[in-house]
């Protein structure tokens, strides 16, 4: 463990050993992404045609094969906080969140394109920011075989801000969009709700990772949902499934919270929908620690947003070709798709009510 | 004309008449969006399978063809500034600059993601400002038959910050890198150098678009240098001539600097240059009016930036079938590809010194 006035001196030692302008950091990152295609085998190759160092990137296409492409803006202070997510796991987050919108589209993410600004500060006087981030990114993307091919870098007046690029890759007609169900469809989520709400909390509340609470037994789980807001994992592997197998008939990612997300599917497919409380997925460790917390697990679930689980429709004639699991991760069916007069509804036993859209919103009405 | 209390009062009433959540801006910049297939004959329309709406665009791939994807981040006060540009200009010059660099790849301009954050006082106190920002995006998109496929938006603590992203298509093997020039290949600028770099320097000293000076004779010039910083042409049909007609070895667009965009060429292309003042075409207005403002016009084209000019390499036997002007922007040859030993140089008459590269740096040692 290195101690604070330690990690100052090493900044301070790094900062005069090491200036640099931004094109040595460019330098450094497209070595860094040039090592990415060690592997043989990687199909990438053979697709791309020129990564960073040019005035954009080149990618060669394939009749038969679809691009799926997607963008995400993150701010400092709005979306994230410098003082509870190491830089390391924002690198993570801010290309897990494009893959995820990937997956929602059944495809297989290729290539990754990250824009990033910081201020002057942070640039000269903590520049393992910029080192870490970019290395908690390229770890995720490693993993997914995700190529980093461009970017942009700028100085801001003061906070940092994040705009992901992601791109994949489907056969012809497979992509999985949000317009596709149909009554009679039984609608899916993979993983577990209300983690990554319930982590933001109690980082609202003060805890941080790394904090040792020793007295506290709770505090493996308070970790658990602190990483869940701040390391998502995309469920890229479910995605690939439901989308080469054709099995889904819709499919949307949880960014926004459950009840906003299952609007937008509803309302992009013209349908309705009728999901039951009792079979929503909560996340254990919620479900073990809110009550004692005054925080309500079904509203986290409901509304509680970047679950980043997949959230999708499968017609009845498939249900059986489901797989139980794909990287160790379950589905669970929460409820049917219903015609659009139904509107979208929540049952819990015999009492049924409107399921409003509560989930986040960076601008309401 | 509307006088600023009048403004201040229809502003007023346009945000209690029409407040919106953002999903309402989605849903009006999806609508422009559609709206831009209108024409039978795009061959968008062929190619988007998914626009605006899902989690992500889907497009349709063709052997042959190639897929080229550039991203560009504008910050408030860095990049550029409220008091300074008008919103439709900021619009336009977010698309301009990711096209440059399709140009610069000799590509043609398809798609366009743009992710945008803004701060709640905007938002929710200068609503134009959005509006207006989207239709000077759309007025250029439209020129150039790009269609808007996708976006973010956030809420930012304070400064606007615009992600533009765009794709682009050629034929395989057409796209031009800034890594073919080779010695004895000569050197071309589209277009006049130094006139954005100029516009910023009177901006900077207090001149603004739409000021009135019935008095100042030299007022045209004045706006006309201001808008080719605030409203940069992309070269769009210099980029597809060359690419396509595979005249061009090597190209970038100016966007640092001619001095530090030429050190980039020369860089990937592993080669020398050497390039004569004499030859530069600095804009008319800059030579007219520099002068006696104490601004350097030789040091403004060289170093100046921002001109989004496409600077590119021809082989000695191509450069006679290079156009004579397209679009009606013409090209100047202003030098000759070296062997690297040779380095980056320049000459004004017998006199030839080292060029080093001084244009836009965010980040210096």
């Amino acid at each position: 463990m290195i101690k604070d006035d330690e990690k100052t001196a090493a900044r301070q030692t790094q900062k005069h050993l090491f200036p640099r302008s931004e094109f040595d950091l460019i330098r450094s990152v497209r070595q860094r992404a040039a090592s990415q295609s060690s592997h043989a085998s990687n199909p990438q190759q053979s697709l791309l045609i020129q990564g960073i160092g040019d005035d954009a990137a080149v990618i060669k296409q394939h009749t038969g094969r679809e691009t799926v492409v997607t963008t995400d803006l993150l701010v400092e202070d709005i979306d994230f906080r410098r003082d509870s997510s190491p830089p390391a796991l924002l690198g993570h987050k801010a290309l897990a969140v494009s893959l995820s919108d990937i997956a929602a589209m059944g495809a297989r993410p290729r290539f990754s394109l990250l824009s990033i600004g910081v201020s002057l500060h942070v640039w000269e006087e903590e520049s393992n920011f910029v080192d870490e981030f970019y290395e908690g990114f390229f770890n995720l993307a490693d993993r997914y075989d995700v190529r980093l091919i461009g970017g942009d870098i700028s100085r801001t007046p003061e906070k940092i801000v994040i705009d992901s690029i992601a791109m994949g890759e489907s056969a012809a007609g497979r992509s999985v969009s949000r317009s596709g169900a149909k009554a009679g469809d039984l609608i899916f989520v993979t993983g577990s709700l209300g983690g990554a709400a319930a982590g933001l909390r109690l980082l609202e509340r003060g805890a941080r990772l790394g904090q040792e609470h020793p007295d506290e037994p709770e505090w493996k789980l308070v970790e658990e949902l602190i990483l869940r807001q701040l390391r998502p994992e995309p469920r890229v592997g479910w995605g690939l499934v439901l989308g080469e197998e054709q099995l889904a008939s819709a499919m949307i990612d949880i960014s926004d919270g459950l009840s906003s997300d299952l609007h937008h599917l509803c309302e992009e497919s013209g349908a309705g929908a009728l999901i039951e409380t009792v079979r929503l997925p909560i996340d254990e460790p919620v479900k073990d620690l809110c009550g004692r917390r005054a925080l309500d697990p079904l509203l986290l679930a409901l509304h509680g947003g970047e679950d980043f689980e997949l959230l999708f429709t499968v017609p009845p004639e498939n249900v059986a070709n489901l797989p139980t699991r794909v990287d160790g991760v379950s589905v669970t069916r929460i409820g049917e798709i219903k015609e659009a007069s139904h509107g979208v509804r929540i049952a819990e036993g015999s009492r049924v009510w409107d399921l409003t859209a509560q989930g986040w919103q960076h601008f309401t009405k």
